[in-house]
């Protein structure tokens, strides 16, 4: 009896320990990430750093003095968080500017015209210099220019109008359903002889922005190239109603946009160098160019405060990260991605590794959750995690896509990861001149930094 | 053998049938609410009805000209949807005018003022004709007034500052904490002889909008009442940064509101009757009276438009409630609680039977849940729901406050809840001239109202 007292305690305070370990380590989790939200919430910088970025320096095309303002700017703002290293890392970027504004009506009987707001796709070709004017036909979706063929499209311009899907609860889908029509509406639709392309906002509520976005051309000669331009959904719908009224009507838009040869820009970063594993890297970022239309707030000026933030809240709270913790903010993400492609080049070339990357590229709206591009087995190790994020109302882990800059790293063992903030409002604004710093909440925007902040945290503490 | 087969047979035949029931049963409930939200987005009337609330009315003030409009103008709408039944229940509701705009500045020394933002708390006696200047004196919340004592106090202006903290993931916990000083601050202060008190805003955003909402004096005589204002957060920045600096601090405001006799309004009813258990009633509600400084666009007319489309969407999809499913827009909540109090006297004197109640008035933001007010049995059963509601990213179940015009319905056995929109912006706006439209964006409106619909259509499916 009394041996067996003996095992039986011993095994007893074995328990004790083993539970007290996993105990307090679950408090400490708790207790830092707490420390994570509440100083981001009280004293993060984030907000600060994204109204100079939205309103003394605004709208950061790839090439233009903005985005180099922005570079000298986050750099600046790096160096004085007292990190390990803060560097420029060089890029070639391509450089498109819009030129004078855009100019559109349509024209239901001579003389009778209705203007309506246009912007010119990012990328696009001008139109000659006294504009296209030509018959309009509307089409809904790429898939209809085959079923129209070339007799009803031939001498034309084509009017895109797909709307996005309402019913869509992620909004992002929605975006994706349809954004085909903008990247590749020109190039196809001019395979059938069109003369340019009106292309419907990807903006699921009606009002007066037209948004621009990339496009491309794909291996299509300069001479085949067509304008193309995006119409508000105002302008698109009553244009569709005019058309139904009388399928008759001209079209007429100016645009003097025009593609320049590539300049050199940056990727800004800086970086906390690990304790344990400084050779592993985790990396955080957003990117730094934004389009020209609004000052780029949510898209993405919030994703790159937030994740110079992360850099903060580490200083701030006295967290010292095990691994090396990396900000990235990419050059070029709207119109070539070649920030993102430079920073993964530069890393193999190095030989680096890599074992988490998180982007924020989905606006500074209230963080839900995060999607997961990993292998089963370590998205079922973030899950273990879930329960910590749910005082923080982060309910949603999903496998899922992460975010464009970061994507040129995947590769076997590499986990990559996206946030999600709450999508109702992020096509209301994205890539228009309502993307401004005033439809940033300083709460949203903040939590969403504390949630990645968090996250890397626990990636940091218990690797992959 | 041959017996033993038959029997297995059987069984799995019951097995069989039983498992198509649960499945089906699953997959009706998956189709009505992928019906309710795609409705609710596509074709739900919620966010027109808000635009004509809040543009063509404003602001509904128990006892106003408005208030009185939006009962004629959501009766008429309810009238037109269909409905079994649409009435007005007659309460009396007290009137409270704010009368010229108010005006407040502070001096650090005789001649050198600072205007700042104020407005009267709802229910405020009137400063004299000439205003109130003294001395004002800064505390950090009630229970500051006894430290100080009445040598401190007497003859002087409370400046009640105590903010709301941030660090509160939930914001409304933040306003729980610190809305004494507001609704209590005056009667306490003038205990300790003070002239008046100036509440700072509960808005966790600084800006330069005072946010008013109700007071009350308890059983004080007229005489010992004094006047209470809200300074803006700003404001409220600026003075308490002027009185470290110099603690003999000049404060003076004027503001000539009135209280006036009860007067007669309405709470506007609609329902439909059950087909099975129409003395069964469902209640879902908002309350129609806002305050007067901004039109009430979040507080409550989304809840009571989001009320409304519950009703309408059930019409819209051809779904017919087994128990009567009724909407109360309620009068009064902010100033009286005379609607809710008047429909559950009237409910109960009528021994109507309620089985369950849901509220809405938490602003028209993104809806992330339910809090619900029941036994833990009838919370358990709407837990067992909840994976209907995952695909619409509505994850929040927890037992906790329901709504204020729904509370004294409570009784045993009835099922009170509240919808959960996502709180972070809502104290920006909240009781201040910016609770307008503009901040109300529609999908996350209807996203809303299509979550009371789902969740009331189980209510009604399954009961309690």
């Amino acid at each position: 009896m009394k041996n067996n007292y003996k095992v039986n305690s011993k095994l007893a305070l074995l328990f004790v320990i083993a539970f007290t370990y996993v105990g307090s380590s679950q408090n400490t989790n708790q207790e830092q990430i707490k420390k994570l939200y509440d100083v981001a919430l009280t004293e993060g910088a984030g907000y600060n750093w994204l109204n100079y970025l939205s309103n003394q320096i605004g709208g950061r095309l790839s090439g233009s003095i903005q985005a180099q303002q922005a570079v000298n700017y986050t750099k600046s703002q790096l160096d004085s968080l007292g990190v390990d290293k803060v560097w420029l890392q060089p890029v070639m970027v391509p450089k498109w500017v819009r030129g004078t504004p855009e100019f559109a009506y349509y024209e239901t009987s001579p003389g009778a015209t209705t203007n309506v707001a246009i912007c010119a796709l990012g990328g696009s070709v001008p139109t000659p210099q006294q504009g296209i004017k030509a018959n309009i036909i509307e089409v809904d979706g790429i898939e209809q220019l085959a079923i129209l063929g070339k007799d009803k499209i031939s001498g034309k311009i084509v009017f895109f109008n797909k709307p996005m899907d309402a019913t869509q609860i992620d909004t992002f889908t929605a975006y994706s359903n349809c954004v085909d029509q903008r990247y590749a509406g020109a190039e196809e639709a001019s395979k059938y002889g069109a003369l340019g392309v009106i292309v419907r906002s990807l903006n699921l509520r009606l009002d007066d922005y037209p948004h621009t976005g990339s496009m491309g051309y794909g291996e299509q000669p300069e001479s085949e190239r067509i304008p193309a331009a995006a119409i508000s959904t105002n302008g698109a719908e009553l244009l569709s109603t005019s058309l139904k009224l009388n399928p008759n009507i001209n079209f007429y838009f100016k645009q003097n946009c025009k593609q320049f040869s590539d300049v050199e820009s940056f990727n800004v970063i800086a970086e906390i160098r690990g304790t344990q594993n400084p050779e592993e890297v985790i990396v955080v970022g957003g990117h730094l160019d934004s389009w020209d239309l609004g000052d780029g707030s949510h898209d993405d000026g919030a994703g790159c405060v937030q994740s110079m933030e992360v850099l903060n809240l580490f200083k701030k709270t006295g967290y010292k990260p095990k691994h090396t913790i990396r900000v990235v903010l990419f050059m070029n993400e709207e119109n070539g991605l070649r920030g993102g492609n430079k920073y993964a080049e530069v890393a193999n070339a190095n030989n680096e590794k890599h074992i988490f990357a998180l982007e924020s590229d989905s606006g500074g709206f209230t963080p839900r959750g995060f999607t997961i591009d990993s292998s089963d087995k370590n998205f079922e190790k973030i899950l273990t995690w879930k329960n910590l994020f749910e005082p923080y109302l982060i309910h949603s882990f999903e496998k899922g896509f992460s975010g464009a800059d970061i994507g040129p790293l995947k590769q076997e063992g590499l986990v990559l990861a996206g946030l999600r903030p709450d999508s109702q409002r992020y096509f209301d604004h994205h890539h228009a001149e309502n993307d401004t710093f005033e439809h940033v909440n300083r709460r949203e925007l903040q939590l969403g930094a504390a949630s990645m902040a968090s996250l890397v945290y626990l990636v940091d503490k218990y690797g992959f």
